[in-house]
């Protein structure tokens, strides 16, 4: 149980800050850094109970990987994705939600920026947090996070930046996003995951 | 005594640089990466001695999760808001205290701010610089640091971005805030910092 | 194989994220601060596996230091220029090629910038991730991507700050320089990670 | 001689970067971040070898505080105003020398923010990197350089934001400052950088 509310509050910081820097009047050209520094925080207080995942493209690449169980993946899933719910439902008291607008993206290059930045980010979790060649280091949370904080700079025009399912759905939620588009999100993200962790035990092997 | 010094000196820039860049002519957009650099300096600097809180609301979460004593609380806090006191006078050698304007808040939608995002600040501190899942990391600094600069982002229009209670005094000496908004400040940011410790005790037990 | 692969990887998230962040619409002013990041992570992320160069003048350098065995050298720089044309390649589906501008250079300013700066980067490589000095530090990638964003800062107007002929043949391959001035990338980079490595081995001898 | 030359390396590229990115066109306000990077980059690659001061200030409180030798002093500052020098002259080949325009500056309040960023720099300096209470850290350049930027935000508008006479003579010889304001710097900081140094040993006592 603690695992999936060190997950809750993780998630949630990150997508309240989303929402919070990104609905106007909000941080501008620093959202990305914002984002960036939202999830490297919460990864840096939060990786040594739960493994800092706050996202379930990268939880569905440490199960692949062999560093979540079985029986965790769906509760990560869940307390994940109701912290986008509560994170949605917590930004009615600090801005209004008619001041958000839906992102519109053209889904072939929407789901290839998803894809390939959510490889990133699960390239770089998996070996920055979970090998051998760089155990014990100081770095994964500012690795991972600004993971994050270079993919929305580089594609936020593009696909609007999730690299993360339930930050679609918390976007979806904050009027930032539509449900007709989540597909994309999934599919790219749950796939650049996934090609992420196949990749990672292909160049790290079985340790 | 060396402990309060240190305290004192860490205030000071924190809240001598939160004037020295929000009040015009100043930082501009990057006032929060300025503001969130200069506790992560301060702490990184002084941690070693006093631990390195600078804010009432952190000590208030040091001294529930048992890494501050009872007699050391009310020195912590004396010493903090003494250097308030002396970056707002500092701040008329440096800029012309008219030009500062104070800032309206909504109370809930600001309580609520400063609640989540100091909850956050303590959580960070706890499970950076006092746990044991994290002991002897070279991160702790950056983690604190920047959770500040993403609170100040995210919720800086909402209600200011203090997280502090010293620094809402020194805001308010400084001509940034008022008098009869301080009770939301006390409130969400004690509240906050004694809601993350408790949750840190859940989440890490009695180490 | 498994090395040239995460040097593949690593070079392609370095151009690919340059091109999205110059190309308009891009990130503006933040375009060097992701573009040093997402150097700075797949470093982090690569290193432990290849070294994380993702620059032929690294290469070199490491080569000349005594890093990098000579057979691998031709392998790392193909992995790198076919990385350059993959991101280029992949930069089709995300903007219009048509909205790229090449970047109009003086080659005696340029040629200058691009040494001095390929000199530190190379200086900085060497010291951060080869030296006894510094053995087993967790700074590594923070040091070595913030030093390429600091010379996009300083002199991108200058040369636009390529500091890596793998990163000048994908901007050419992108539309945003031109194959006449390839040569002041080449002789500049080269030259300043080779005496980079020269002056390495002056000060810190033959460890 | 291998620490008067890492000493001189890391100045010149602190002073050359200051310049590009301060004379227009230069970084705009990224500039602060470009500067306290290229100082933190530079630190982590040298400090091993020479300590990595790059600032007179600096080197005076190091033998104040007992870490640099008596015979070093003079060399180190010859070196690093050396550097500024050549820095100075490397700017004409870079950018128009008549684009600077000299930074007035109001004596008092530009001794006190020299004075008050020279503290708080050497303070860092001598906490994080001659400390026995943070040995072994990987933070030091990070909050040494970052110092430096948010000085630079907080008081870059009062008194161009040296903290550092060598800076201060580089400013003069590119014409950002003029000559008969350089006693505010050397007041400013060789005393900023003394007081840090007796705070230090007053707070960690003789180690």
């Amino acid at each position: 149980m603690k695992k999936y509310l060190v997950e809750f509050i993780g998630t949630f910081f990150l997508i309240f800050t989303i929402g919070c820097t990104v609905i106007s009047p909000g941080a501008g050209a620093m959202a990305p850094l914002a984002i960036g520094a939202s999830l490297m925080v919460m990864i840096f207080a939060g990786g040594h109970v739960s493994g800092g995942h706050f996202n379930p493209a990268v939880s569905l690449a440490a199960r692949i990987r062999g560093k979540l169980s079985g029986a965790d993946l769906i509760p990560y899933w869940l307390a994940q994705f109701a912290a986008a719910a509560v994170a949605a439902w917590a930004m009615h008291f600090i801005k209004l939600p008619n001041a958000a607008v839906p992102f519109a993206i053209g889904w072939k290059a929407a789901l290839l920026a998803e894809f390939l930045f959510t490889f990133a980010l699960a390239w770089v979790v998996l070996n920055t947090a979970t090998a051998k060649g760089t155990a014990g280091n100081s770095f994964y949370g500012l690795a991972i996070g600004m993971t994050v904080m270079t993919g929305a700079y580089a594609v936020g025009g593009v696909s609007g930046g999730a690299f993360n399912p339930a930050v679609a759905v918390g976007a979806i939620l904050m009027g930032l996003q539509t449900w007709d588009n989540l597909w994309v999100f999934l599919v790219g993200n749950l796939g650049g995951g996934a090609v992420a962790a196949l990749t990672y035990k292909l160049v790290n092997g079985d340790e």
